[in-house]
């Protein structure tokens, strides 16, 4: 697969701005890159494109791929996934438009753009790049263990997908906006399409994966702060390793733990009990000081997302009570985040 | 690189039994791997073979690989390790003589045997397999984290390198000898050379190492034992992933902690201090708890190798009576490993 890049390269940045592609598809469910992207990179989105007989719309722009190219687009993105991870037929077409308007393209699903003969022999032809997010990077070292300069946070997790990488890009941008150095780091396929780079921390090789968590948040100036988007959990039957390398090679000195209100169950794994955001604290707090003695909690994110204005105040309110720390949607924002953004300052 | 094959595709064994390689070394040192296979796999090997100029045996016969066939071996084993895993050029006309006569040729060093032409090439004419036990098999799932049949023992570190794989060898040995159906299952790639089968597991993408260690013990008989070799260190910096994700996937309903008497700081990392065996055992039983809740510790394997005689027993007894638990060192048996023993069987 001679035109297949690997997502970073040392701190090579994915082509920007984008066109985001939507596919064929008619259930906004499937668009959650392509909303992400709009709400957390919008200033490097120029447009939207898709398949005849699409439906969803991020409200950007429609842009043809040699509209978006004159707009100053060096890419088009993904912004879809189906069941399954797969490029459908009817997507070619649009894809191989792309490449010939003079646009990469860039990818996260499971298949492979460079796995797709057409669009390996049309990126030839135009000298164009097909970037699959889920590359790691080639070379990734052994963690060495080392502390580094500059302040780290992390999101961590009673489970997965629930609120860790909106919560660090809340996090990062509310120290932006306080005036402070700070930078997003991506460790999964969205995160790294929204940052345009990181690590696909799941898809590296085991023995590496606390290296590759170090060369995600390296030396940085004694200022500077990374906050680091988590994965998994420490509590996953699956994937609690990864996040345990994720931990150690990002040495994090504050930690905020992430936590959807009313889950109860693993997502996908119903036979296991989530872990208690207390639990989960104390657990990452242990395991966590192995790198970075000084590592401590700051509060928690609540994923409120299925309640209701009152009912979220309340459960804030209630969890925050009960665990002695602050406690934000940060979705919601107001005076719970910033209890929370200034307890991470502390 | 079409004759690489994988080291376990379902549950292929490798093809034995072996003729063991020693290169050209004449450090003993570096024929820990043809060391391992005489003393746990005897019955397997037919003989040794070394290019002019080595001076390191194993005490086998010295038999061409044309002999070794005629007497039954179907693969020459790459017995030594160079300081940087290399294939050296020296070593290539003894490697095409195995293809030749007949032999696969089976290796577990950095350099993977597919990757040197004149072997791809010499092995398709012969129509012989270049095995690399450092290839993690395809098509690993994500773990389900469901309860399996059959019991299991895993051993755990605290540290790398101090008697993991030797200690799931002499129980796994002394289970049988007791009249019990116990496999021995291989977690890197010496183990897998000796058992002829398992899974490297520092080589799996860290998304599905969880489900690889599942795949590695797979259900069984109510009374059979897997004794399961550990990796790493919970505390390791670099490894710990690894080192949960082969916990959470093993379920083991019995651990044994290993640890090398007067270690202090972590291998090639001094600037950690080893976890103790206590916190090594506090931590395993906590996070392990989580696949299997009904896991305990049946005591602890203590490498005393660096140690005379009687210093060793005074070794073992202090650890014995610190800890409350059965504290045997599996090179030197006796009553107090008998005493381990039966207290895994408890």
């Amino acid at each position: 697969m001679p035109n297949a890049v690997p997502a970073l390269r040392e701190a090579e940045a994915l082509p920007q701005p984008y066109l985001l592609f939507l596919g064929d598809i008619t259930e906004p469910g499937y668009a959650k890159t392509a909303f992400g992207l709009r709400d957390w990179a919008a200033e490097r989105c120029v447009g939207e494109f898709a398949c005849e007989g699409a439906t969803v719309s991020t409200g950007l722009p429609w842009l043809t791929p040699a509209q978006a190219r004159a707009l100053g687009a060096r890419s088009m993105v993904i912004g879809v996934a189906n069941p399954g991870g797969r490029i459908p037929p009817a997507w070619l077409p649009p894809l191989l438009e792309a490449l010939h308007a003079g646009l990469d393209l860039v990818g996260g699903l499971h298949a492979r753009l460079a796995a797709i003969e057409p669009l390996r022999n049309a990126a030839r032809v135009h000298g164009r790049r097909l970037i699959d997010v889920r590359e790691p990077p080639p070379g990734l070292p052994v963690a060495s263990g080392r502390k580094r300069t500059g302040r780290r946070l992390l999101t961590v997790g009673t489970d997965c997908a629930l609120g860790k990488k909106y919560t660090a890009l809340a996090l990062a941008h509310a120290l932006r906006e306080r005036g402070l150095d700070a930078d997003f780091r991506a460790s999964g396929q969205t995160g790294i399409l929204i940052a345009g780079r990181g690590i696909p921390m799941d898809a590296v090789v085991a023995d590496f994966a606390a290296g590759a968590a170090e060369l995600l948040s390296p030396d940085a100036d004694p200022a500077h702060w990374d906050v680091i988007e988590g994965q998994g959990s420490l509590s996953h039957p699956a994937y609690a390793g990864v996040s345990l390398a994720l931990l150690h090679g990002s040495q994090p000195d504050v930690i905020v733990v992430c936590h959807a209100h009313g889950r109860e169950r693993v997502l996908g794994h119903p036979h296991y009990a989530l872990p208690s955001v207390e639990e989960t604290i104390d657990l990452a707090l242990r395991l966590g000081a192995r790198t970075n003695p000084a590592i401590r909690c700051a509060g928690v994110s609540l994923n409120t997302g299925g309640l209701g204005d009152d009912a979220a105040t309340r459960a804030i309110e209630d969890a925050g009570a009960r665990l002695g720390l602050p406690v934000a949607d940060p979705m919601r924002g107001g005076e719970p985040f910033a209890r929370l953004v200034e307890r991470c300052l502390a």
